[in-house]
This record gives structure tokens, sequence and C-alpha cells, in this order.
């Protein structure tokens, strides 16, 4: 996987990296690789792995209110606020050795290869592990930056799932049932992520700078036709919500297919999609599908679901179907902070790397942090750009890269944060 | 829904019938109308009550092996044989007032008839309540029927539902473990049914002259994709099944559209349909369907799965699928016998209605009855062509239609087949 030869001189180490990705995926339900979802004994585990790396990285280390797992290397000027590296150490289910591993390993190696280089930064420095940036057994995700960026919804610590609250499972990670007020000392946040995508391996691209996390929005749609005997009615004398269904799917991939060929991120998936009465001998009656819109830009969203209204009305008349649409949820595209994106750009090629652009079209913490804090993700290649699956895979050699560039980009935002803000 | 006026004169009575449906009607599941599934005690409550009703038309009346309801009026000349008019009394769960139930009410009507007119036939004539015609709860149909023809699969004995073998289920419902002997004794098999679809209301015809039971074959089809992240695999990088399967759905409708155009019954049905992982943010990996496809011609069967095989060959190349066939079951096409059709058909006109050819894209136990007989069936109309469902609605005066057709047909077999057989 990696793109630089032997990659010589990276002021990190490859192999720090290597026995941390390794301990961790040691850590895993047994026979089932790799899970260690948040809220578990073996997250708990996990985290208590993670900590002990911290302060053997010499990080004064503790659990938020919100239970992130925080590592600070204290700066030479207190009071000047907080540059911070991290992601998340929970995984979802059957799934994955590197997402968010790869990102608090990383920014873990960059505070050990500061303390190597015996470098002290003007800010104090947070490695942060989030909690439960995976849509977790709650059924939320990104449960510990919403908490930090003072964004989660009170009411989900009333969520119950494995006989618990959210509010007791905080509690169980270390944390607590009250929040902390928004952190207002973080002056910039990095986060380090595997693509989950082809792009940069089919490129023979070092790093993608992200441009924004897109947005997502859910919409559930509803077809009604009419249940009939499967043997007996005529074909056509039918209301079968199945074919009218199927003429959505098609239509949505066709609309999203046109709005990628864009420049910019755009794609639309149908996930859900469930039948009823779903029996061999009878004409399909009901048909709910939930579709899954990203895009880095709120108006291609909007034009999406602009398009999506009327294909519904067509298929409606054509099939004398009743189809019906409903807003399940709608993020809006959160870009990302385009002056530290230039620093990053410039720490790629000041190691010999090679660089593009590229929007998220998922979620991350970093999204979250952008509400009280710059903010910037880079991503690193991964195999086939799969993700959420065993076979996940990114190169230690290409998570040091990572490291080396969060590392020069930190070492450069603390001189030009202290120079401006200070 | 009468089409024949008042219909003065019928040799049959329609308040009889009426009271014998609504009393049925009454022996259902509380709050579920109209539930009475086969092997359940409901079932045999409107067993004994139908019993009762079969003895005070002074029918010899018992329950044979295969846990048939079997009532007897015995003919003038024993050993010449046996003419059988009848159906089933078990009903789908939430369906139906009328679906076998009518067919039955109709052949005790016949054999009332004739005792008030005070005719004796040289034939006797069995009036019959077959077991289990719908699917039951062990997920077979036809069982009574299959069982008098001597063509239940042995195994099916083992079959499990509610905690009782099939077995248990005979035995509980006045039946045996043992089968009898296939009946050899049946010279003529007639069953009334409700068309269970749209046609003879259209057409405003009284009598449905079933040419055929359509044959039904069952096709599953898997089509396998790839799961990827909905948010970061570009929507042309995707190998998405449910597209694919989106595909199968229209072009199955469009096969079986023009295959119906023909003036032979075609049918194809996908009823079933399951997703995998179907998860808002995943790209579908994996779709199973199931192919319901009755015809009346088994040529048009074989030329259906024909061109369903190559549909899914050119589906799984466009779009990068693989895409798998099986069949689950097959059974042919069982043509009705044309000389009762034509008996039938003069029996129609000598009562002043009307009537046209049609095939039954539903099964029935006349499809067993025509392996050890003679076999023909009519259909009456019912409101909407709804059935299976509790709107299922027929008119008493069609029905008492439909039985003074039966008794006229009856009388007709009866001297006819007394000089060709006897």
């Amino acid at each position: 996987m990696s793109r630089i030869g032997d990659r010589p001189n990276l002021p990190v180490s490859a192999a720090r990296i290597a026995l941390d990705i390794d301990a961790l995926a040691a850590i895993t339900e047994p026979g089932r690789p790799w899970t260690r979802r948040a809220f578990t004994a073996l997250h708990r585990q996990g985290r208590d792995w993670l900590a002990e790396r911290f302060r053997a990285a010499g990080l004064e280390t503790r659990i938020d209110a919100s239970g992130n797992l925080i590592g600070r290397r204290a700066g030479r000027k207190p009071g000047s606020g907080t540059l911070m590296l991290g992601s998340h150490s929970d995984t979802v289910p059957d799934g994955g050795r590197y997402d968010g591993i790869a990102g608090v390993v990383a920014a873990l190696e960059v505070a050990r290869s500061l303390a190597d280089a015996g470098i002290q930064l003007d800010h104090d420095l947070d490695v942060v592990d989030f909690l439960a940036e995976e849509v977790s057994i709650f059924g939320v995700s990104c449960i510990g930056s919403r908490g930090m960026a003072g964004v989660r919804p009170p009411e989900w610590l009333e969520r119950r799932a494995d006989g618990i609250t959210l509010s007791q499972g905080l509690v169980a990670a270390g944390g607590s049932e009250t929040a902390d007020p928004p952190r207002q000392d973080v002056k910039a946040f990095l986060e380090l992520h595997i693509e989950q995508g082809p792009v940069l391996e089919a490129e023979k691209c070092d790093i993608g700078i992200v441009t924004a996390i897109a947005g997502i929005s859910r919409i559930e749609i509803v077809v009604e036709g009419r249940a009939d005997h499967a043997g007996t009615t005529p074909m056509g004398a039918r209301r079968d919500a199945l074919v009218a269904a199927s003429k959505l799917v098609l239509g949505i991939e066709r609309l999203a297919t046109d709005l990628s060929l864009q420049p910019r991120h755009f794609a639309a998936t149908v996930g859900e999609f469930a039948m009823l009465p779903n029996a061999a001998n009878v004409v399909p009656s009901n048909v709910r599908l939930l579709v899954d819109v990203r895009s880095e830009q709120r108006e291609d969203l909007d034009m999406f679901a602009a398009a999506l209204k009327e294909l519904c009305a067509s298929v409606a008349a054509q099939d004398q179907a009743s189809i019906s649409l409903r807003q399940i949820s709608d993020a809006t595209p959160v870009p990302m902070d385009a002056g530290i994106g230039a620093i990053l750009a410039g720490a790629v090629e000041g190691l010999g790397g090679r660089h593009r652009q590229l929007a998220s079209g998922a979620g991350h913490d970093a999204a979250f942090m952008a509400r009280i804090s710059r903010a910037a993700m880079i991503f690193i290649p991964c195999l086939g750009g799969r993700s959420h699956a065993p076979e996940e895979f990114a190169a230690n050699d290409d998570i040091a890269f990572g490291a080396a560039v969060l590392l020069e980009t930190v070492r450069a935002l603390d001189g030009q944060i202290s120079e401006r803000d200070v």
C-alpha cells in the first residue's frame, strides 16, 4: 500500500504504530474480528490498555464527563488554548481494525514523537479517543464528540439498550450523567482517518485533505399498493407496490449518478427495504424504503430532494400507487477549515508525498468538533476502499506518514496560532 | 352482485344457503374475522356444526382417514360409483367467509334439494368438506384432497406445528395416521368456488367454467452484490444488489405482462423480497426474491423460465452482480374435464344465465381429485375480485345460482354416466 518507498527519516515511528494497532486488534470479540463496540466490557478493556499507553507517553490522562479518553501534553504557555488530535477506538460489529483506531494511534504517536524530540509546544496538546463514534447499541453515534461540543440531545440520556440507559452507560464508561459545558479552549482539531473509499488507492495518493464532511439526509418513502391474490389477479389489474418501489430504486440511482458526475461528492443509497405482506402468493401491498443521501453541498441535497418528490409523483400516477415521503433526519454539510487544509498540504509536500482534496462521505467526530473549533481531517488510503468489514486494511507505513503530516501541522499551527491569538 | 333479476324458480334455496354461510362465519376467532384455520379447535367446531347440517339433510356422515368430512346420499344402484361435490371449510388467517365455504354449502344444498324434490340418483352422491385446502399451520395445502387421491407425501406426517405433528393433527381432526387407498369409485368431481379475481364481475357473467387449474412454478433468485459504505463509495464504484434486483422485478413484470396478452391465463409475481444487510448506511449486498409463476399451459411456464434465465444473465453482466436461480417447486397445469364443462355450460344456459371459460390462477382441491376422477369446477363472481381478506364477498343469490347449475349437472351426469359406464 505504501506509496513512498521506504519513507526514510519520518519524525514518527511506524513500528510503534504497528504495535498499538495489533494490540488493540487483539482485544476483540472472540471469533468475530474485529468487534469492540462502545459500552461493552471489551471496549473498556481496550480503553484501559490505551490509557496505559497514554500514560507511558507521559500524557496526563483522564475521562471527561462525555466519556472521552483524553491524554494531555501540557504546553509552555498555560491558558493559551489547546491543539487537539484524535478519533475513536470503538468499532461496528465485525468491523475494522483501522476505522477510528488509526486516528487515535496516530494522535498518540504525535505526542510520543514530540516527547522523543524534546519539543514542548506553546499550547496544550490533547490526544482524544472519543466515545461511541459508531452507531452504538443505543442507536445513535458520535456521543462523545457531541457531548464535548455541547450538542448531545439531552433526551438521549434516557435511551435504553442491553438493560441500561445511555446515562448509566456513560457512567460505566467513566463519564458522568451531567455534561460538562462545551469546550472553549480548543484552537484547532485534527483527525486522521482511513478514507473508507477507493479514491486515494486508485490515484496512488498518500493523503486526502478533506474539504467537507458530507451532509446526510435520510428520507423514508412508503409505497402503498393493493394486496391481491398472485394467482388470480390479471397482470393488468394489479397495484403492485414492489413494482412501483423498484422504479423508485432505479430512479434514485439515476438521479444520484447524474449528480455525482459533477466534481462534488454526491451519493444516494436505498439501504433499507421492507415489504408487506411478503407472502409468496400475494401481490405486494406495501414497501418501505429508507434513502440515505450524502453531499458536500447543501444545494445538491435540496436539488435531489425536489427531484425525488417529482419521481415519486410520477411513479404514483403511473402505477396507481400511493407514495408518501418523510424526512427522517437532515444533517447539513460541514466544511473543514481551509487554512489548516493549506498547512496540511504544505506538510505533505514537505515530507515528499502526494495529496488531493476529497470530501468525506461518512460522518466523523470532526463534524461536531467544528462547532467549537477550527477543524480539519486527513484521509489515508485503505485497501479496496473497504471499511466496516473484517477485510478493512491500511498499511502501517501509510498511517505513519499521516501521523508525520499531523506532527508537522501541529508544530506549524502552534507557531501560527500563538502569533495570532495569544 | 346478482345478475339474474330475482332468479325465480331456482331448484335450490338461497335462504338456506344464506343461513349456512352466516352460521359458519360466526365460528371465527373473535376480533379477527374470518379465521377458522385447519387443525384448530374452531375448525373442529365448524366441522361439528357442518356434520349436524349434513345429518339433518339425511346424509350418512363420516370423516375419512385423510380427515375429510363426507356426507353420503346413497344411490339407487349400489356399486355404480360416486358423484362427488365439495370444497373446504378452512380459511386463511383473516380471510374470507366464502373461499371454500361457498362450495361446501352449495354442495350440501344440492343434496338437500334432491331430497326435497324426492329425487334419488342412480349413483351415490358424496358431499365433501376437504381438510386443510389452504396453506395450513404445517406449511402445506390440500392435505385432505391429496390424501383422498393417494398423493399426500408420506414425509409430511412428520411435519410439526403448534407442538404436534401432522399425523397427530390428522387424528385430532377425526382422520387416521394411516391413509386409505386412493378412492376408485368417484366417477365425477364438481367444485364450486368464488373466482378470487375480477373477471366475472367486470363482464357481468354468472358462471366461469374452469378450463384448467394453473400450474404454479416457484423460482428463488439470489442476487449477490457487494456491501460498501453508502457515504464513501462513489456511485460508479458500487455493486448494489438492490439496484440489480429492481431491474429483475421490472423485467419479470414486463415478461409476465407480455405473456398475459395471449388469450391464456399467465401471471408472475415477486411475492417475497428480502435484503441484506438492510442497514441505512450500507450498500445492499444481497437480495433474495421468490417468484410465483402461474399458467394454464406448460409451455408458457417453460418459456417464462427460459426468458427469466436470460434476464438474470443480462442484469448480472450489466450490474456486476452474481445472480443464481433455483426452482423451488413446479406443479404442472391441470386441465379440467371438457365434457363436464359442456354439460355445465348447458345447465347455465338452461337456467337463463351467462357463462364464460376461465382458467383458475389459484390451486384447488379439484386439481388433486383430477388424479382419480373426471373433475370440473365453476366459479361464481366475487366483489372486486378480492379474496383471502376480510372484505371477500359473494352474493347468496350467486351461490344459489351456482348450486342450481351443480344440481342440473349432477342430474345430467347421473344419467349419462349410467348409460355409458354401468
